[in-house]
């Protein structure tokens, strides 16, 4: 017999495994947007780059990265290898993998053009297997007793799509990478002044741009969970609009500071306002109000 | 305790949220379907317009023209911030946003290399603001008690997944548009012959295509609401076949008649007849039949 | 009255379209991998054949090939036109015909750049209308009282996600028309040695992998019933793993052999790797364990 606890559980396994094929959609999504904004002859590099990043870190966060998590959160060295744990089984992995896949891919637009491929897929050896399960460990999982954090004594952390612990954590290990590895070659001319460095082609980075917002209604919408529990359905509602408004905004703020400086609109101003819109809100759209997220989103595309 | 309509609820919200997601992507397919289409010199152009038609419309719906719309039909000047009205909520809004989205971008092909930025922005806030949220109430709305069309004794109106509300009126404003505008620049020579003028990527243009596609199937068959109550199901089934069968039938017509007329099939011919069949049967495919909407294909694609 | 029963099949309803409609966009996925790799010259004709494969393909399975299946399988000659029966309706002809298109599909990549378009589509039609019904009738359909390996005595057949019946059918038939066809002119030069013909455009192609991979998802775990019914839950959760895994270490094998081999990552291998993998478990993907994803991944990937 079918009972309604059942068809419950099934709308939130196809729920999330549907949000959860948009997030990995993303990887198209940062393929273009890096592969349009580097010069002909690094698009071969960048390209494989987006695929090793999916296929090496998903892998290691598998057979590593699960279990280190576990550990550090108190609960041992238990990998999700051989181990399909809680309700959702390894559906539940998959979720938090094309989280932390995201974080580990942010790293490769940083360092386009920039870093051997050797260097990088060691990168994403260590950011699946320790440095995404470690922050996970003294964040999401702050609370659990036992975690690192609750031995240390801190505090427990609020982030709720991953602003800070999927792009913020993406963005430093990006920026840190930078600073070690230098500017690009050709950068700067003998006399030291600096080179604009262009893109080969507006539409792919554009194509890329818009498949991550695709892709970032299952970022955020999709962490509200389907079932409506209390607050479930408004939850969902909130996050859908402020979503939406923050991607708005941050396009309209870019494309107004470019417009004041320099008299006109530029396409990948507009197209980085979007996404910047979208980073910006992702830690708080399901408690922020309808005006709050369009402040957030001017804010984060005017930066 | 979980109750059957709570699941029942969420089964609707996470449908109308995942089609409303693959209707957002269309912005994706006309980005590339039109970028493919212009000159490389307007190709920046028209991928800020694309961007910026999402994202000022989807603001001013929002803050603007959601109250118009409730005006127009009746319910007084209600915009949509702040008031998280009926049982879905802001994804209520959101869903209506999607399609009004639609209906603006419609325009960006139609003046795409010749019109100026500015113009077109001012365009875009004037159709979400005032343009189609009365269109709305004439029609959608028109059923309503105290409506604009009710007041004026207008019969009602169907149109099922707007193929006149949304693709009509689209192409009805790009059709004014293009008018006022006249011929793009270097569209005649000086002794009044006609240049060809052709897109620089027939690859980005493809790519639209099937984007738009696949971001059709949100658009006709998520109007079919997701729970079966009498119809619901049957709805569903008929629209996918009649959606599909129009889609497919379409490029028949249009692969065909480039065929007979030129002895060769024509590629953008072909995606224009995939796109044609679909516009075509979007006011219908919930109750045509299965060869009617064969023929809607055939009629459209071959137009 | 909402009951249990009505709100499970809806779910069923929704997340089989949902999968379909992911599937569906695999052509996108093949139209972008197909024009990235072949010469400029060839590009117009190997879009419009992709567009033609799903056109003419699904009109023809819809009005010939969905009777011809029947036929074989004991049931008479019952086309889905106008006949809408079991409990999904069109929306179970709907999956089926899309898988059907994707084995047409992978015949296109396979006679790129060496057939003409008249004698693709007269391909198309023969695939639509007797190939893939027959190869249905002798497979999934096999265990039916009266179908054609019932009549004859044959054994049942176990494919999950059609790694036989779709990708191994399209590789036959794929192969089949390369060898009568012969080499790409201009393969050889006059004294006989190979040319190699480089793809125009590796960014095209590599975007249509990852369309491709993330319809595959809708391939694989939505062969997987939505409803919880005794293993339900665990088959989706197994799928979506096994799945993921033979894709990352199908990109992870070829990766590796290009490098041991010319001690460079060759972007277009491990592209071709990530499907490689995919293609290898798509038959056994609730069946194998984790570790025998990750085997099953390496060796395709490794070919």
């Amino acid at each position: 017999m079918t009972t309604v606890e059942a068809v419950a559980a099934s709308v939130n396994q196809t729920w999330i495994l549907t949000v959860s094929f948009l997030i990995f959609f993303m990887h198209a999504g940062f393929a273009m947007l890096e592969a349009g904004q580097v010069r002909s002859k690094n698009v071969a590099n960048q390209l494989t780059k987006n695929m090793l990043t999916w296929a090496v870190g998903v892998a290691v966060f598998f057979l590593i990265g699960s279990g280190f998590s576990s550990l550090m959160s108190g609960g041992g060295f238990v990998p999700a290898a051989g181990n399909a744990s809680g309700p959702l089984g390894y559906v539940g992995w998959f979720y938090g993998a094309v989280f932390a896949m995201t974080a580990a891919t942010i790293v490769s637009g940083a360092v386009a053009g920039r870093a051997k491929l050797r260097a990088y897929v060691t990168y994403t050896f260590l950011l699946a297997a320790v440095i995404y399960p470690m922050i996970l460990a003294m964040t999401w999982s702050s609370g659990d007793a036992g975690s690192i954090t609750e031995v240390l004594g801190f505090a427990p952390f609020a982030d709720f799509a991953g602003g800070v612990i999927v792009h913020g954590m993406g963005g430093v290990a990006g920026l840190t990478a930078a600073a070690i590895l230098g500017p690009r070659m050709d950068r700067y001319s003998e006399d030291g002044s600096i080179n604009v460095i262009p893109g080969h082609s507006m539409t792919f980075a554009v194509l890329g741009t818009l498949l991550l917002c695709f892709g970032w209604y299952g970022f955020n919408v999709g962490t509200g969970a389907a079932t409506a529990q209390g607050t479930g359905a408004g939850s969902l509602s909130l996050i859908t609009l402020t979503t939406t408004m923050a991607m708005a905004f941050g396009a309209i703020g870019a494309a107004g500071v470019a417009y004041i400086k320099s008299g006109k609109v530029d396409t990948l101003y507009t197209a980085n306002g979007m996404l910047a819109g979208l980073a910006g809100i992702t830690a708080i759209p399901n408690t922020t109000t309808w005006w709050g997220s369009i402040l957030v989103g001017i804010l984060a595309g005017a930066q």
